[in-house]
């Protein structure tokens, strides 16, 4: 199957994302997907609390005049912002833009707040829907126009070393996100020409999905002073002096989600990273006739034993398990146990693992214990395959001085590798004619094992 | 200080809410205020959770002929929507509303989803931005153009007996609720000229605020089969035969957050709930000279004994203690612990009630045990003194059959006594003409202390 279909069949199948809504590209959030992205936005938010990050909640509209103060930025979005132009039959004096992001909403507010370098420095962030006229096609989670979930961040600091020191924080801070979801990651400066609008430049955090195209799934933008001079954003520095503040912001969305569906998924259904599974366990009973009794006790007694550390479910619908496995599978739950009158007996349970496949015969005495060894193996089995997939969709080519030569060994290798292709760093061809060239979209400038290349993809 | 001078007042200097935005009604929530309120919705999360709701996300906008599909629906909202006209430069073919509430959208979702009578019930809920056109004074939190927090939940049932044991359900989800963030209610069914648009019949909680007029803070409305046949909401029963599903739906909005800042807070600024406060026990050394390394060192002992089991601030900033007092009061933390040299020598601590304002001495050998029952106090206090609050503003006048005599005794009522005047229920003054000619709000029909009352008051 494509992964397209996949991804689109897996959405519905497991409940994660329901795209029957009569608005293209916006859809809805069910209970099972919801549950991922609650637990996966609160690995985020925690993530963000222990760094001094502050939560807020700012408006969602935005004053035409207000969205047009930065000349850069409003270029980079003017054809995609939905305007309310209308309060009931009223035509609204100023129009009123949908966020695209918070960019003006933020800073407007900030100049309020900052006056001294004791305000300094000063990160918040927000967790909010955010909205685009995407003309392109659409894709559930991926290119929406209501971006449901978009967790942004926006610092300001006092000097150039503590606005490049947040930089690198918030490099970390995203990595560890990826590493925790499992979702594996190449970090790029963005080119000249692809960078944020308004920013003196972006690092982009891309991940590859099974199709071999990269996807952006986190952006780091440093600012510098550049939305600081458009509002205003004057402090007294220690010395009384006057200076602008230096900022950046960064922004993960909906596309966490959709990427840890896709990387790990496989033709049975999805898998998991556990921290984040609405279900980390589903209990399996095996019903026969006249040990009913028996193995429903053992089983709720199994159930309340393992609750005090994971999430689980007693699956015990009437139903054959056959049916059981199958749904489950599809939902991607980590560990399934099942429990019959023959295990009982045995003092012992099967595991099955979906990461693998595996499964395991324990002794039911020891039965907690044996669940958290094998939940920390699956956890690491999905890092180390998350690192695996990404590795083997990476390629580097030699450099060639003949840019029309570099040109078609990037092609070939981008035909038979997928993935990305790492040319080795070099003015010369970092450029959007080369761009053009490779007919692929070049994500940036990118260490890798120590050496700088340029990276270029097939991107969604 | 007059109520709402001191509510604008508070929100600014604790750190609330910002209403300096270019929009009328719409505002930020600060950090402090922000922090509230995630605590506040955890705490209706979880309840909601406990009962078998189902946390989802819907889209934002709706398409007008999908917002009209239900004609009393529309009439109530169709002047104070907001209309999305454009595209970018592009007009759209189909203008989109702004969510004013989400009936419309969850039950278009809903027939994709309820076939059979096995489909349900179905209980969802989102906590998401809603939008209203006010053309009337917008207040912070209170009446907003933006409700930045709004938790509706949509249930669908395969009977009535069951719609109606929702109604139950909701109602004491809520009561509790309410009781956690320690805001006192009354219970009302609205009149039939209040309900909700396109209701059976809709029940409010309301509090009253230290000036003496009503908010109403919740509402549980019995949609009874009517939108389930606008939305052909049909479903195959156990008998094969044809219904439409029976619906009911709730909601909580910032009121909540604007509601338990007014009713507990005094002159000296917030006095929060344990439970949803961003800092529940500010520590506060005392230093002297030559002391300054023994105080410290004892207060971090301190703040990493009470982290363990609360939100705990160690306020090491060089300004003098009577500053922080008053900083702390402001922002209502629930207990203060003072901790200088002399404590230290007698083995001591003074810990000092947010909500009465005492001092207490603790032994400093036996502290997290001295809190635990200084907080449990806390929250009894609070709890008290929110039903002391509610009482209070509670009026039971005689019944005259008389109605202007009787309309003329609900006015001295209301000018002596404010809050909400009780008249016993009759349903010949149950009605409009009688609301005008008392010139306050009839809340609805309120059952207290067992008997049945009509409610009225003057309302936010």
């Amino acid at each position: 199957m494509e992964f397209s279909e996949w991804y689109s069949d897996i959405l519905e199948k497991a409940g994660i994302y329901d795209l029957r809504y009569p608005i293209k590209g916006c859809g809805v959030y069910l209970p099972y997907g919801f549950k991922i992205r609650r637990y996966s936005f609160e690995i985020l938010r925690k993530l963000l609390d222990e760094t001094g990050h502050d939560e807020t909640l700012f408006p969602m509209l935005i004053p035409e005049n207000l969205l047009a103060k930065e000349g850069e930025h409003i270029k980079g979005f003017e054809d995609e912002v939905f305007w309310v132009t209308h309060g009931g039959k009223t035509p609204l004096e100023v129009k009123l833009a949908l966020r695209p992001t918070s960019e003006t909403t933020m800073y407007y507010m900030m100049k309020q707040w900052i006056k001294v370098h004791t305000d300094l420095p000063l990160k918040l962030y927000q967790v909010v829907n955010t909205f685009r006229y995407e003309t392109k096609h659409t894709r559930p989670l991926i290119r929406l126009r209501e971006i449901m979930s978009f967790k942004e961040a926006h610092t300001a600091h006092a000097t150039k070393e503590d606005c490049d020191a947040q930089i690198k924080e918030a490099l970390n801070l995203y990595g560890e996100f990826f590493d925790e979801i499992c979702v594996p990651y190449i970090i790029s400066k963005r080119p000249e020409w692809d960078k944020f609008p308004g920013a003196d430049y972006t690092m982009a955090f891309d991940t590859i999905y099974p199709d071999g195209k990269t996807m952006q799934i986190g952006t780091v933008h440093n600012l510098g002073q550049n939305f600081a001079k458009t509002f205003e954003l004057e402090f007294e520095t220690p010395d009384g002096e006057k200076d602008f503040v230096y900022q950046t912001c960064y922004g993960i969305s909906d596309r966490a989600i959709a990427s840890l569906i896709s990387v790990h998924g496989d033709e049975k259904g999805l898998v998991i990273p556990v921290d984040v599974a609405p279900i980390q366990i589903v209990l399996i009973p095996l019903l026969f006739k006249g040990k009913e009794e028996i193995v429903m006790e053992k089983i709720k007694e199994l159930n309340s034993t393992l609750k005090s550390e994971f999430r689980v479910h007693l699956d015990d619908r009437d139903i054959r398990p056959g049916r059981k496995y199958n749904d489950w599978e599809i939902k991607g739950v980590p560990l399934r146990i099942e429990l019959g009158p023959r295990d009982i007996e045995n003092g012992q349970a099967l595991i099955v693992r979906r990461d693998t496949g595996e499964k395991i015969t324990v002794e039911y005495s020891n039965i907690l214990e044996e669940v958290e060894k094998i939940v920390s193996m699956y956890k690491e089995n999905l890092k180390i395959k998350a690192d695996e997939k990404i590795k083997n969709f990476l390629t580097v080519v030699d450099f060639e001085s003949d840019v029309n030569a570099l040109s078609e060994k990037v092609k070939a290798a981008l035909l038979e590798n997928k993935g990305i292709i790492l040319i080795p760093f070099d003015e010369s061809v970092y450029n959007e004619e080369f761009e053009e060239l490779i007919d692929a979209s070049v994500l940036g400038q990118t260490t890798y094992e120590g050496k700088d290349y340029i990276s270029v993809a097939r991107t969604y």
